[in-house]
């Protein structure tokens, strides 16, 4: 029996390679997918082989990471619940898709991860694997095992297992897109998340203006330099985050039923997504704008709630790829701090028009003409408010 | 025949002041209705009457003000277009009535104001009058004239009439939730609003921090000293405008059927609104929270659309009030420079509980739980996937 | 240990009495609500006692049930997927509540429910009991027990329970509201549903008209016979049911993760709610007409997915009634055979008004202030629309 | 001076071919599109000469009008308020098309069309044009005379003008897709429209029951006999028209500012639409059919409010042709009276699956898993109600 175990080379997963061992009689293949998160990957597999990995892949997915999801984030504006650029929620389908793809190649049905039965990963994770392999069987050992932090640890010392040297208070999981931090003080929702818990944003009183370049809704350039996205992303992130820019603090809706505090390193995605709405806006018609938004709050619920694979997912962002055909152009903004402004946008595509705009010059609809408007526009609401007015 | 018009100082309602007078052969009686504008309300009396006024009403509203409208904004989380806190949008159906008032007051219904037609004031301002007095006459002399603004000084100079020493390029309505900045440069959207446009922020790279208290939704306290509303909305524009943040910048779809680029400085409107989310956020249902949305951002659009007087505008009102019986807390913001952020926040009415969403203590749903929560929640998506990929 | 069980008089639940009573050496007591269901409670009282039940609660809630159920889908158009008017998912929570009531009553936490692990019941049955007792401990046995219907048929000719003598080859639920039909050919979704299937629906050619009286929403009298509520349905359904009228046939989605094939009689339902949204389409502005089609389906699907106690419902439901304040009138219907329409209504609060509707008289816009509209209406579209054109 | 005239050879038109001639000294041509409306051409063109067009052109649009039009409003269930299959509105866009084209082929920026100051039609004809030719000169003699009907008799009759013998009280706009019926008594909201004013539907009580076949959701066949677009129409409504079924009375909100009755016969269209729906309902997922439905109410929208040329109205058809790639499958239809039910329907694509369905066999959840998926289904709302009772 082999088992191929998503495997971030955190506590959990180094644990659950010797626990699965252990309970199964199995082969425990690890499988790690680097979706930009910075680590060591030669430490990490060592460790998987200390804890009893009997074989390891490392897979580097950065492009497709790119490519199939994050791009589309930015398209589809996706922001969870207003705030959450889906980091973590984004790479779960992707590396799911590796390891089935693993499970395939190793020929065995048997796949496992290290999420908890009180997190949305578990989620994402379950559902992507079942849709690849639907006659996969899922084993989450933390789900299963009943261990605290503690009993882990105790269970690594005893076996002599290397773990990571975790000097962090905090669970951290971390990708290109960014950087999720829970646990420890951040539980309590009115405590302020301490400075130690920040790596990518560190807070000065710096400026920082970028002109960001878009085709299709897709970035191309910072201050007129092509870059690839991947290279474009990183950049961001370091002049952003060098001002202190780039934090998330909110109260979430978890999938699984309850609300916990969640707290996001997320520079690149917030600057990049705020562009994007600014460019989006000068150029969508107001009934564009309200359907879009519709459409990105849509996406942004199913990515985050695991349903990657539901059919919906496809069609809004089919949808949004259609609509973003049109967004090109350049949107000037500046970082400080903790705050970032929109400084100017330009774009062959906008209907904005000076002449039609201004107050001096143009287009000039005459006092009759306004009037028709006028009447018109609010006649459906003055006709019931003088009824039921009457009524009274 | 006596004409109410609805004055502001300006060279616009200075010089229909005289207009309405020499083209109708009428009595014009001025109303400046006081919703927190910075001005000096006895030079602007003397303006008006030596522009032939023949009698002057000078109207605080403040206080209605800040009830009627302002409370709802916050309650409504009321951002058009995600971004304008539609301070110029409130205060029209105010004004409006209050010329109502007067002319009946007068017994005329002749009823003037100084609303372009390009503008969405007009539509406000229209509307909100028929609905008030539907029998009005309303006359807006810029829709009719056909003066430039060079023409208008021109006007005035040659009957001697005072006109406010407006140094300023731009053009400028301000009222106790903001201040809107139009015109000159900014008309351009790509070109950066010049330091000089704006008067309530200034760029700093201090900090400040601020512990919001609300009360039904309502805030009734900074950093623990109870003030009414007015004051409160003073202080905490004092307080974040000093750090230079509440600026907005956008490029606007107006009502009247074309895009404008808009700027506005509306710090307290900005802070209270993102404070007053973040609360929400904490207390709501998930199911709660996205409908509230919506409800917010209809209720937004009908206020800056002019159908103030729409019934369904009071329905999402009451709406929004009644959810936000629940909205009592405290929320810390900081403002540093351009940005704002939430420091930590708590509510009695918080479903939040530390013992569900921490991972290591308290409700444990088993593996077996797990599972059936994650098969039922995806398996309309996964068995529609699956007829599709056999079908291809 | 006692143990409070909602007792259907069916298979399921008379088989449930001995088998908790066998399995958990309990004192079963039945309780079964009267939500208009056609029955013979003393039959059923004498089967529950055969069964082994130590006592019979005979609870009558038809009133309850009208007035906090039954009135509000009306009031909320209640339809699921815009067909179904939720007649089983409204008596569930208030089933509950009665059960936790004799619970409560009886000193016990422990309440079973006869429904499957596949059916939206028991998320409705679960979540209600949950939110009125926090306490409880829940036991469906038919989630446990594993047998199929011919094994429940012999466990208790074994026993020597009487069960009632189901002639008919459909499971059925039924209450005031509606009665529902599932089971044997039904669940192939292209074969006709066959006509022994129907008990209120007789197809006939024949037509009958009603005018139907609303009064805040509610309809009042018919005919003009005022009709406490109970009665009208009872009423209604008699009328509508003899020419046949009342069928549904759809595809639905459960709540649990797939479709089934639902067949309903719900003729009253279906009259009441059409003429309702007739009456409130000539009342409501538009804007009122299409938030209130988002609050009716959003209240539907909450209802019908077991979230009657999610606060959202209740906002809902009293965002709607304060919006049927204004539904007051009378709609004339006639149905015939399969179909009903609507052939008149009148109302003291619409704003519908000859004068202004009619091409011949009254009000009458110039072709300048037409112009006027209809320019600054499109405006957006055409300037978007040209700029687009010209960028290709 | 060239103009050229919508012609449909009703009095409107007809007076205001000389009309125009007269005011404008011009050479009136006139064209009259062919969309499937039931008319003799040829005395159609002479009464065009009659009253002075100097030039008659006859287009037939009825393939141009399935394809580009009606398919589209079968796949987006096109229903504006829920009942009105746009038959007039989808007509409109079209027709200004080919006025266009004739307005270039004969050098003219002048076209003229016959609708009045108080109607949808001016506003969708009028945009259309603008959008075609933004330099177009648009004439509405109806909304510039301000003759009556009476005035306009008189008119013609002077003048020696042949006039259509309109035996009809109403006025009626008719294509392949539908009968629109207006004035006379049916002005009266609550007064029944008299079954003279139907020609279409025939109220009988006869039965008739149709298979029909979609192709990605265009329907294809009739009790399995292929027949192209244009012919299925005619063939649905002659099969039930024929049983009386197919008319449409209700309270529609015109674009324009108020309310009308408005009365259609489109019998194709509502059969054609519901076995869609069915269908689409068969196929969805729970949500991809809620968001179908806001796509398909937006369109509908912004088709009858004129909106054909709103860039997003584009966008909407895309996205519901997109997942009608899916809509394959056969629905069976009765139509009996005013009625129509869906008898059974089939679908490769339905992830509907007897063995999930079915009580009996196949996929069945633990009560464990059962359990594990209810609390956390409605875990949010439990956890926020009691805290609100706690708060109480």
């Amino acid at each position: 029996m082999k088992i191929i175990l998503a495997y971030s080379g955190g506590l959990d997963t180094t644990v659950s390679i010797r626990w699965l061992k252990e309970k199964y009689q199995a082969d425990v293949i690890t499988v790690t997918v680097d979706v930009g998160q910075v680590d060591d990957f030669k430490k990490l597999e060592e460790r998987a082989y200390s804890a009893g990995a009997s074989k390891h892949y490392m897979i580097d997915a950065k492009e497709e990471f790119v490519k199939g999801f994050v791009t589309y984030d930015i398209i589809m504006n996706g922001l969870y619940e207003d705030v959450y650029p889906l980091s973590t929620a984004l790479a779960r389908p992707l590396i799911a898709e590796k390891i089935v793809e693993v499970a395939k190649k190793e020929g065995t049905e048997f796949v496992a991860h290290g999420s908890t039965s009180k997190g949305n990963d578990q989620v994402r994770f379950d559902l992507a694997v079942m849709s690849k392999m639907p006659n996969a069987k899922i084993i989450a050992p933390a789900r299963i095992w009943g261990m605290t932090r503690q009993d882990e640890v105790k269970f690594a010392e005893e076996r002599g297992i290397q773990i990571k040297l975790e000097s962090s208070k905090y669970s951290i999981d971390e990708n290109l897109w960014g950087r999720s931090i829970e646990g420890d003080v951040i539980s309590d929702p009115s405590v302020e998340v301490p400075e130690d818990a920040f790596e990518l944003t560190k807070r000065t009183s710096d400026k920082s203006r970028m002109v960001i370049e878009f085709d299709k809704g897709i970035p191309v350039s910072i201050n007129g330099k092509d870059l690839d996205l991947v290279t474009l992303i990183k950049e961001v992130n370091r002049i952003a985050g060098s001002t202190g820019f780039g934090r998330v603090d909110h109260i979430e809706n978890r999938v699984v039923g309850f609300k916990s505090r969640e707290v996001y390193e997320v520079p690149a995605a917030l600057v990049l997504i705020a562009a994007h709405k600014d460019l989006e806006k000068m150029i969508y018609t107001p009934l564009e704008f309200r359907f879009k938004k519709y459409v990105d709050s849509q996406w942004s619920d199913l990515v985050y709630q695991g349903l990657w694979y539901e059919p919906l997912r496809e069609t809004l962002q089919s949808t949004g790829e259609g609509m973003n055909k049109w967004i090109m152009g350049k949107v000037e903004v500046e970082v400080q701090g903790d705050g970032m402004r929109i400084i100017g946008r330009e774009s062959i595509n906008s209907p904005y028009s000076d002449k039609v705009a201004s107050y001096n010059k143009g287009w000039y609809p005459s006092d009759e003409m306004a009037r028709g408007f006028i009447e018109m526009w609010g006649m459906h609401s003055l006709l019931a408010r003088k009824v039921r007015s009457d009524a009274l």
